[in-house]
């Protein structure tokens, strides 16, 4: 929808450190459902920072963090989840001085959040939030105002977080068309750990697997169940290592799935084999007829 | 490319087998390039054969399959893997009567292939093809003329087969816009099984893990790595249990390269993770660089 669902908006100033596919479509909803009177992208390349500004994406093109941080109501850290600890301390910093540092929210965008939010625990206007939206497409250049729509934003506030605070940051994420859901960080990790973090471990062991003279007989099929291999490395080593615990039981549980369908194939067990076939089937056709809403 | 690529048709009449997207992609293909005179089409279900050809995709349908593969020089059979031995049993018995019987050609296009030509090695007119393009869609409502274009098709004649005719299927495959390599049908389960079904059981297999309390957290990546799993379980079950022995073993390499991961991650070990990561990285960005030609 492009309607605004606010009359007069939601945060005055929004921060946006981290101007990608994520950032940049965060900047374009703000912007386009009139969430923030005004949005500062944060970047550490100037002309990459300065083309969002004028892409239209973001108001100010900004590549000090501290400055747009003391400008903010809100800074949201889409950086790698690699860089986030060190970015929300930069931020807590520029808000040490100012008299209404409290009051202001900080909060990130990282695929794990148990690392982050530990690492954070003493930074009293941080909550760690997880909007579970994304892309191949990689960029500012293919941000997507509505790439958030429908979707699913995880929050894992500490136990001691200001309930007005979360409830703020709820709201934020809601008005970005999010469906939004409370979790501990170390639920979220073990949740995320199975449906985003295992997939892309198989999609890279399944790359893996193929030799040379066998890439004349790659169709469809293989590429798709690949495709995640493509990502960044050094973006997936962060996500992975910050996970690696439940990452791990992760794969042991897809290797004993793929144990089940090795051993109905090796003893020639067509009813097994075709009852592990159809609840597969069921369960990934499901994914498409309820749609997150 | 939709220029003809003959100025007389390369074959008088063709019948295909089971119109759906293989089939219905390939009919299309043959009257947008000029490549057969006629195209008749067999289904089985006459108001689905009819509409297929209201739809121009074939200018004859017909649901007796003898009675098409009289009238016809090729008969390309597009039906299920489980479904192709029979098919052309009835094929070579409406040809057995006819003069020029011998001079017909009889093909398929099963995703495998050692059971197939094995079963019907005394049948002379028959060679067995695999166009390797397909898509998720399903159907001849999701026929593309275009499907085959650039893409590879294996031949694995045995080695009774007619110089000639293998010749001619060659360049019937060409025609149509596809890069064609022989092999025997052994070789070439050895390597669709990595290539193709491994992936299929990876999807699977990944789709089996997902609980239902975690399915809020699906999000892109978990739905393509595993949209293979949506396939026909009937389909995916005659290509599996005819190439068990080989899909085993797909399935042995790809838990030894989780095992990799898993590995890696267990034991904190970053130099290595990386490596891996790049490494799948590299195998699956060189899918999209370099498309088969």
């Amino acid at each position: 929808m492009s309607e605004p669902l606010f009359t007069s908006p939601l945060e005055d100033t929004v921060a946006i450190v981290g101007v990608g596919l994520i950032g940049g479509s965060l900047a374009a909803a703000l912007k386009q459902r009139k969430i923030a009177r005004r949005v500062i992208g944060v970047g550490r390349d100037p002309a990459r920072i300065e083309a969002a500004r004028v892409a239209g994406l973001i108001d100010e093109a900004q590549t000090n963090l501290a400055e747009a941080v003391a400008s903010a109501n809100l800074t949201v850290v889409c950086t790698p989840v690699g860089q986030v600890v060190t970015d929300v301390r930069t931020a807590q910093r520029a808000l040490a001085g100012l008299p209404d540092g409290s009051e202001r929210l900080l909060t990130d965008v990282g695929s794990t959040k148990a690392s982050i939010c530990e690492g954070l625990a003493d930074v009293v206007q941080f909550i760690g939030s997880h909007p579970i939206a994304g892309s191949h497409r990689q960029g500012f250049e293919a941000a997507d105002a509505r790439l958030f729509e429908g979707r699913v934003c995880v929050l894992t506030p500490l136990s001691s977080a200001s309930k007005l605070q979360v409830e703020r940051l709820d709201k934020f994420w809601r008005a970005v068309g999010m469906r939004t859901v409370q979790m501990t960080p170390v639920a979220h990790d073990a949740a995320l750990a199975m449906t985003s973090h295992l997939p892309h471990v198989a999609a890279a062991a399944l790359a893996r697997t193929l030799v040379a003279e066998n890439r004349d007989f790659v169709g469809s099929g293989f590429r798709d169940t690949a495709r995640l291999a493509a990502g960044s490395p050094d973006l997936w080593l962060d996500i992975l290592l910050t996970n690696s615990a439940h990452v791990a039981h992760g794969i042991e549980t897809l290797q004993q799935a793929l144990n089940e369908f090795r051993s109905a194939l090796s003893s020639g067990d067509a009813h097994r084999l075709r009852s592990l076939l159809e609840a597969s089937q069921a369960i990934r056709t499901s994914l498409d007829r309820n749609p997150p809403s």
